[in-house]
C-alpha cells in the first residue's frame, strides 16, 4: 500500500480525493489536512463519508509530509498552493497539485490571466501539466504534476483531435468555447450568489470573457497544433451540482466529412480507458451529456459537423469533481506510481441521477 | 372589449395565451379550440387555470372564426398551421400566428431548413415577422402577423444593435449563437427524452447544428445589416422548465470600447417597454439571466467585450413562453388593435422562483 | 389611491409586497425601508423589479410613517417587529404585520414556542390574526392585523372544515402535520445550509418537532373546534424555491363518507375567491400541489379518506411568498381598506414553471 | 466467480443491478434479459454503462436459466414476476426477486392491497422477505428471497427499534408514515405525469392512502412487535431523481428520554454495515437526508422526540435504487452465497451531487 496524504482536504475536490482514496485498493489515506477543521472527523465536513472512516483532519504542518506519505495531493485554493509548495517540494515527496498555481509554464501568463506576479516561477517548469490522454509517458516519469482546470480539461479533450491533425485547416482565431458548469465547481463557501434561492434555476453567464482556464486551453492546444491558438471562452453557471458540458465551436476551411472527423478522434482516443466517444443516431443521449458521467472519471466526447457554417461542434462532458479534479488527479497518481491507471476510479456512472 | 380566439389552445404557448387573455383588460377570450380536448374545461389541460374560467375547449371548426372573434391567435404545431391558414385568412379576421410556418419570407428557406416545400408560398409575403422592437410601425398596420421563434427572438434582440450600426466592422461569417433552453420549449408531449428521470439534470446538446431558428436569425440580422450573415447556432436543453439564455459570440475588427457598445444598445432600446439592459458591476445578476424574467414579457439584454479575442459576447434572456411566444404575440396583438402595447402583459417577473 | 409603506422591504416577503404594490391599481407604494440598503434602488436587491420602479430604499425612520402612508406593512424578521411596533402603532396608521411577533394571543405561548418573554404583551390582543377565510368580518374592522405563518395558514386551511364541523368525532390528540417547504421560506441570508451545493436535492427534516408554527395551528384550530387540539408537526425543506405542501393526517372515529367530507369543505369554502378545491379522478394534478399555484394567491385544498386507518388526509398547497406571506397580507389590506378583496392579487398561477 | 443472471434488466432497478454486477468482484454477470431490447447493447438502454460492457440483452427464455447462472435476479414489473416464477423456481437456481409479487406471506393481502387473487399462493411461503438487518440468518439459508419495497424498507428500518422493544408502550393505531420519493421509483416509462415540464418542481401527494407498501410495513412491524400494527401511509413524489425520505410519526405513552431511544437503536444497529445513525447537534445534515446517501447502499436512520405530542419522529433515508432495490438485493445475494455481505456494494455516497 502506498501512503498518500491530502493537503487541503476540506473542499469539494479534497473530499472527492478522500472518497476515492478510502476505497482505492493500492493506496491508503495517510492523513488529511485542514487548517479550519483540524481535530474534526472527516464526516463532519463531508457528510457522505460518515461510516467510511474514523480519521480526523490534522493541521497544515508540512514539516513531516514525507515521513508519513509517499505522495501528496495539494488541493488548496488558487493562490494558496504556491505559498506552501516550496516547502513540500523540498520534502522530496511526489506531488499532484490540483490548484491553478502550477498549470501555466509561462510566468507571464499569471500576470495576464490571474493578475499577479508568480512568486516561485522557477517551479513552473518542474510541474508536468497532466492529461494522461495527451502526455501519459511524461506523467509516468514525473515527480511533480499539475492537474488541469475542470473546464480546461473538458474543452481540451473535446477539441484535441481537431488541432492535432494536419490534414484540414482549422481556423485558429475564432475558436469559441461555451462552457456550462455546475455549482460544485465554485466550491463550498456560502455567498449571496450561491444562496440556494438565488442560485437555483439560473443560467448565469458569470464569466463571458477572460476566464482563466482560457490560458490553459490555449497553452495545450497550441502545443498540439504547433501554432498559436486564440480561444474565446464564456462560462455559464447552470442548475446542477455536478457536471460540465463544453461546447466548442471550431471553424474549418474546405471540405470535411463525418468519416474524416471520426478518424481523427478514433486515432487519438481509441484505447483510452476514460474517454467514451458518443455520437449516436437515436436515444436521448446521442451526444455527450454530463448527466451520464456523474460519479465516474469518464470524459464523453462527440462532435457534429455544421456544413452551413463550416464549423465542427466538438463537445465534451465530465463530472467536474472527477475527471475535472480528483478523478484525473488519481489517474495521474496511478501513472506516477506505476499502478494500473484505472485503480480506484474504474467506476460506472450512476443513472438515472 | 375586443373578442379574441385561440386556435390550438391545448399546448403550452396556447395555455399561456389563455392565461394572459383571461386577465387582459381590453380583450376577452371568445373561444379556445382543441381537437383533442373539445368539451373539456380549460383547467383539465392547464391546471393553473382552475378557478379562473368556466370556458370549455371547442373543436377546430374554422368556418365561423370571424363571427366570434375580431382577432385569432393560431398556436398550432409547426406543419399544422399552414394547413388551416388559408381558410382562416379567408375569414377576414386579424391573425397572429405562433408557429414557424409563416416566419420565413423566402419559400426556399422552408426546403433548406424545414425539409419540405411550402404548400402556400403566396401567403408568406402577407405575414409580417413581428418583433416590436424591430418593426413596430409595420406591425401596427398588419393584418397577418407571425410571432418569432423563442430562441430566434432572444438572439436577435441580443445582437441587433451590433448589426444595425455601421461604425465598427462586424465579422459576418463567424457568428456563434449558443442557446440554452428550458423544457417547456419542446412542448407538452411525453417521450423518453422528456421523461423526468432522463431529462432532469441534463445539459443536452440536442441540436448542435442545423437548428431551424437559424434561418430566422439570419433573415432578420441580414435585413438589419443590409448584408448576408451566416449564423452558427447550437441549442442545448438544460435543467429548467422556463427560460432561454442566448449567448451570442460576435467578432469585430479594430477597436471597440465599452462606451461605444453601450451607445449602440441605448440607441436602439432606450424607450423599449420590454427590454431591460443588464450590465452591472456587482451582485449575482450582473448580466441577463432567465431566472429574473420568469413570468414577465421582458427580454433582458447585456454584453461584455473580450478584447483578447476581438469578440463581443451579446447575451439575451427571456421567458420562452412569454417574450418567446405568448407574451410577444399579445404585444403584437395590442399593436395591431391600437391598444397600449403593455396592456395585459405589464407584469413583474417573480423572484426568487 | 391609498398610500402604502413597506417596512423591512429587502427580504423575500418584502420584495413580494413591492412587486404586488407596484401594480396594485388602488394602492400605491409610498416608500420601502431597509436599514442595510437605504439609498439603493429596489432592483439592486430584487432583480426582478428592474425596469418596474425608480424608487430607492429609505432607512428605518418611523417618526413620520403616518405622514406618508395610510397603511404600512411590517415585514421585519421575527424578534425585530415587536421592537419597533409600539412606535408605529402610536403613529396611528393601519398595520399589517407579517412577522410572528403578534400572531399568538397568549403571551405564554411566546415563552413556550419562541423561548422569550414577549416585551409588549399588551399589544397582542389588539392584533387580529388574519385569515380571511376564517374571520373576514373581523379583519374588515381591524386596525392592526397579523398575517399568519406560511406553514400555519396552509395547514389551517387544509384542516379547518374538519374541525369546524361537529357531526363526526375527530381525534384531537394525534393530529400530524407533515409540511414540505421551499427554500424561500427561510429567507435570503446565505449560510452553509442554504449553500446551493449543500441545499440542492435535499429532503431535510429540519424541524421534526417543536416548529413554532405549531402554536398558531393549535390556537386557530382550537378556536374552530371549541376545544384544545394537540398538533404534531414536522417540517421538511425540499428541492424548490417556492411552495408549500402540508399533509395533515387527521384521525376520526366511526364512519365517514367521501360525500360527507365534501359537504364540510363546500360549506366553508364554496364562495372563497382564493380557495380551490382539488380532488380529481385523473390527470397529474388530482390533488393539491404547489407547482400549480406558483405566482398566485390561491390555496389549493383537497383530501382523501383512508378507511383502513380511520384517517382523513387533508392537503393544502400554496405559494409561500403569496398566500403564505405577501399575497395574504395584501388580501387582508384590501379588506381593511374596504377594497375588492381580489384587487392586485387576482392573478393566475404560471404553468408549467 | 459466481455466475449471475438478471431477468428483466431494462428497468431502473435492473440497470442498477447490472452496474453493480459489472464491478462486483466475486460474481459475474452471465446474462441480462429484456423482451423489448433483446439484441441491443446494454448501454443503449442504460447510457451510463457505455464503455463498461459489450454484453447484449437476450430475450426472456427461461428454459435454460440454470445452465448459465447459479443465481438469478428477477426485476420484472409487479404482476409479471409471478407469471414466470414457477418455471424459474423449477430450474433450481437461487432467486432474488425484486418485485412485489412474493413479499406478502398472506395471500389475502394481495386481494386487499393489490386487488387480485395471487395465482401461485403456494410459492409465497417459500420466499424469505429479506432485510438483512432484520433476518440475516434466515437469508443466509434461503434459496428464494424477496427484496422489499423501497418505501417499505426505509420505513421499517426507521421504526423497527421502537416496535422491537417492550419497555415503552407504543401506540399501534396511529402510526403515520409520510414518505417522499424521487422519480426513479416510478420507473422508466414516459407518461404525462412523468413529463419533465409537468413533473419538475412538484410535491405531488400521489398516494395519500392505500399505498401497497403499507402491507409490507404492517407485516414486518407486526412480526417485530408481536402484535397487529395499523399503518397510515401517504406517499409524495418530489423534485429529485433518486432518494427516499420516510418520516414516521410514532406515538408513545408515558415518558421517553433521548437516551432510551438511543439505546433501542444502538442495540439493533450497532454493528450493521449499511446503517448509519444520524443525529447531530450541528451542520446541515443533522438528521437523515437522502442527499448524502446517493450512490450507496446506506440507510441513514435518526429520530427526534416530541414531548409536546408524545411522539417519536423516526426518520429513514436511502437511495431508492440501492438500499431500496438493487443494493439490498445484492446484499441479500452476498448472504445467500456465503460472500462478504459488503462485496461489490461497499461504496461511499457522492457529495455534493
Amino acid at each position: 500500500m502506498v501512503r498518500v496524504g491530502v493537503i487541503g482536504a476540506s473542499g469539494y475536490a479534497g473530499g472527492e480525493l478522500l472518497r476515492i482514496l478510502l476505497r482505492h485498493g493500492k493506496a491508503e489515506l495517510a492523513y488529511a489536512t485542514s487548517r479550519r477543521y483540524a481535530g474534526e472527523y472527516l464526516f463532519r465536513v463531508h457528510p457522505n463519508l460518515r461510516g467510511m472512516s474514523d480519521l480526523q483532519f490534522v493541521g497544515n504542518d508540512f514539516s513531516k509530509v514525507s515521513d508519513k506519505a509517499d505522495l501528496v495531493f495539494t488541493a488548496l485554493p488558487h493562490g494558496e498552493s504556491f505559498k506552501v509548495m516550496p516547502q513540500i517540494v523540498a520534502a522530496g515527496v511526489k506531488i499532484v497539485d490540483l490548484s491553478a498555481d502550477f498549470r501555466l509554464s509561462d510566468p507571464g501568463d499569471y500576470d495576464r490571466w490571474y493578475g499577479f506576479k508568480h512568486p516561485v516561477p522557477d517551479l513552473l517548469d518542474r510541474f508536468v501539466y497532466s492529461i494522461p490522454e495527451l502526455n501519459r509517458d511524461q506523467i509516468r516519469g514525473a515527480t511533480l504534476a499539475s492537474s488541469p482546470g475542470c473546464m480546461a480539461i473538458t474543452s481540451i479533450l473535446a477539441m484535441a483531435p481537431l488541432f492535432k491533425q494536419k490534414d484540414v485547416p482549422i481556423d485558429r482565431k475564432h475558436v469559441v468555447v461555451d462552457a456550462k458548469i455546475a455549482s460544485s465547481g465554485s466550491g463550498g463557501k456560502p455567498s449571496l450568489s450561491t444562496h440556494f434561492s438565488e442560485r437555483y434555476g439560473v443560467v448565469r453567464p458569470y464569466k463571458p470573457a477572460g476566464h482563466r482556464h482560457t490560458a490553459e486551453i490555449e497553452q495545450e492546444m497550441g502545443k498540439l497544433a504547433g501554432d498559436k491558438i486564440t480561444v474565446s471562452m464564456s462560462a455559464h453557471a447552470i442548475n446542477m451540482v455536478r457536471g460540465i458540458l463544453s461546447t466548442c465551436h471550431v471553424f474549418y476551411e474546405g471540405d470535411l466529412q463525418n468519416s474524416n472527423v471520426w478518424r481523427m478522434y478514433r486515432a487519438m482516443y481509441n484505447n483510452e480507458p476514460f474517454i467514451r466517444m458518443v455520437k449516436d443516431k437515436q436515444g436521448p443521449f446521442r451526444l455527450p451529456d454530463p448527466k451520464v458521467v456523474i460519479g465516474s472519471n469518464f470524459c464523453d466526447v462527440g462532435f457534429e459537423i455544421d456544413e452551413w457554417g463550416h464549423r465542427v461542434v466538438a463537445i465534451g462532458a465530465i463530472d467536474n469533481l472527477l475527471k475535472g479534479a480528483a478523478g484525473n488527479a488519481v489517474q495521474v497518481m496511478n501513472l506516477m506510481l506505476g499502478l494500473d491507471e484505472r485503480q480506484g476510479i474504474d467506476v460506472a456512472p450512476l443513472h438515472p441521477v
